[in-house]
């Protein structure tokens, strides 16, 4: 197969179904997310073989139980595939909405419309449920779809990929609106990440390395989530309790999340005061602290940090501590060491509260509520197809609204520009 | 000098500054704005001088007449930049509005804050009065600016930016928040389109050829504009005289400019009714017609148009006719040889608006109306950086919203994640 001219016909076929599920009802999108989830119910027979050649291959390959965890399609994860589209087709229509439309002096009216953002490619690695979760997302935002899971997942995927063209041609829709590669070469993605005149957006789903990759070579806007170096800063102002829970939620909930505290700053006016109490709970539960020199002579479990650790994302039970004269050294040690991912001040200060959200420039910034919260469902989003750490278009986690666009509609009566 | 280590010293002293900026109150923007209104004022020798070696250098160099005369610096000129700064500072302040704030089930409450986004790199041709334009607007948005204007107004812009950095330093702002480049050498923009650590946006100012180069290498987000192929779509149903007004409108108030129509579809139910009289109008004013075969069946004036007609944005007195069957056709073909900027159709048939308003995918959709209202100061934005034809982010007319984005903020009293 020659696969440039494999990409160009995929992504020709995407554009002209962009066109179509863009102009959709919303009816009838909803319906065809429903019965892609009652094709996956029929299919569940298939999907378990398809998925069992994928794990066999892959045992034989040498891949290693994690990865094989995340490959392996159980009944439950085929029930989680199901419920998720019923609950993408219950959220509201992100598309259409006619907003600011006002008389301008000229006498035209000016409003703006949300629309689909196209054509959207998604790249992901082992899991086959992201190969649903992100077709229904971007379904539901009126955009066609270029799903590019891994060569592990291939079998998976392909089935997965049968069970939504059933659905989608059942309800008259384009089967090309949703279309997973059929090859595993590793030029294809060279192709769909260099094609803009058929593809809108990338969303690389995948470690940090494959983020990077992309990044470097797309000539396509990427939707893209690096680090989640966190903090919490705990003002001499604190509540106690609050801090206490909240420094402990932070970084122990979930260690292999990209909102869980990575770095816990503390005012040195309070810092005997709370610092020995949360290092006994963080030693409980294991977690290495590194810290500065004077967290160093307060707590005696504490190894010094070295410069390298203020810019680590652990993603695991590790945390850096500082500590900081003020909230002022606080937010310069945030804006020179955060991936500007999601930042919390502990406080009863109203002043500093006010400042803190004004000056700490990350995606999400929070008074006296865990880093954990930064998530799309926490935040009402409904779902989440990621969580972007660029600054344009969306920052922090990204929902339907994150996979649409506005265009500006004019409304006139015959006339014209004097 | 060492470009690379200039620049690397440019953009992090953009990067501090940004934070002071975006900071910044309201009013110490706007004063700032003003001081440099003032600067400018009593600068006009100095400028007029500055200028005079520019102009000068550009004649023995042989720049060509019309790039001379956007070089120039004319008192009127002066006073349009002083004007433009004082509109600036009126126009309402984008950042820090706090939206949709709500409270989540969890207790914790969610909303958005519009935030500058950090640091803008404008690089643009020669003419200097963009210095203030554009350095006003990202001013007032919060951000820091790298300037990059043409080497033949190196004079004029650092004589400029004198007045930008005695207007910032009498407010107490850092006069690194606009820097415009010293130096003309062509690596330089080179290092400011790949520095994302210390530049957030690009926006090139200038022709195709620029903003295609400037794309094409960039590692940072480019807020671009490229070809504006608009299109006006006649129907069967539509009012003969707001027709015959709104494609004489398009055309022919200006012939230079991104939204000026360069191609008009007529139903063919009503082609012999309106072509006629139009193409007569068209001979009168002097522009070209280039015809499907139909249309040089009806007007004796037309040339046959070529394949490439219907791809070309010819700024200037020609225009592509092509008679189409019905909307469909017309939708079909522009979304086939459009450039998403602007597009209008021609009708009284409710259902037909409703239809072009959803399923024609440009920036600006419009009903009845003359595509040369695509523009900010039309749309009521008060100011444009430039018009965008990308969808990420923003499309269209890009104001000082379109310079900002927004971060998520969290509210809390102890709230932990369950």
């Amino acid at each position: 197969m020659d696969v440039k001219q494999y990409m160009v016909d995929v992504g020709q076929k995407a554009r002209q179904a962009s066109r179509v599920v863009a102009a959709a009802d919303s009816g009838v999108k909803n319906q065809a997310l429903l019965a892609i989830a009652d094709a996956i119910e029929t299919s569940r027979e298939t999907l378990i073989a398809a998925n069992a050649k994928d794990l066999e291959n892959g045992r034989s390959n040498g891949l290693d139980e994690p990865l094989l965890d995340r490959l392996e399609l159980t009944p439950g994860r085929i029930d989680t595939m199901i419920e998720g589209l019923h609950q993408v087709a219950a959220l509201p229509e992100p598309v259409g909405a006619i907003t600011d439309l006002n008389y301008r002096p000229s006498g035209i009216q000016v409003g703006k419309m949300r629309v689909p953002l196209g054509v959207i490619g998604i790249i992901y690695e082992s899991r086959p449920n992201v190969t649903v979760e992100a077709a229904s997302l971007c379904l539901k935002s009126g955009n066609a779809t270029i799903l590019r899971g891994g060569s592990e997942a291939i079998h998976s995927n392909q089935a997965v990929a049968q069970c939504i063209v059933q659905g989608l041609s059942s309800v008259g829709l384009p089967e090309t609106a949703v279309q997973v590669l059929e090859t595993t070469d590793r030029a294809a993605v060279g192709e769909l990440i260099t094609m803009p005149e058929y593809v809108d957006v990338i969303v690389p789903r995948g470690g940090k390395g494959l983020i990077e990759r992309i990044s470097n070579d797309a000539k396509v806007t990427v939707i893209k989530h690096l680090d989640g170096i966190c903090h919490t800063y705990i003002d001499d102002q604190a509540d106690l309790e609050k801090a206490y829970a909240i420094a402990v939620n932070a970084k122990t909930q979930r260690y292999g999340t990209c909102n869980t505290m990575e770095t816990l700053l503390v005012a040195e006016g309070i810092a005997e005061d709370i610092l020995p109490r949360l290092a006994a709970t963080y030693q409980e539960k294991g977690v290495e602290l590194r810290g500065c020199l004077n967290v160093c002579a307060l707590l005696s479990d504490a190894i010094p940090a070295t410069a390298a650790d203020w810019d680590t994302e652990y993603l695991a039970p590790i945390l850096s501590i500082k500590i900081v004269r003020d909230m002022d050294e606080a937010i310069e040690h945030i804006n020179q060491h955060s991936s500007q991912h999601s930042e919390t001040i502990v406080t009863e200060n109203y002043t500093r509260g006010r400042r803190f959200l004004l000056e700490v420039d990350s995606s999400s910034v929070m008074i006296n509520a865990s880093t954990r919260f930064a998530d799309g469902f926490e935040y009402g989003l409904g779902a989440e197809i990621g969580i972007s750490t660029d600054k344009i278009h969306a920052r922090g986690p990204v929902g339907l609204e994150g996979l649409t666009s506005q265009k500006w509609i004019v409304l006139g009566d015959g006339h014209i520009r004097q």
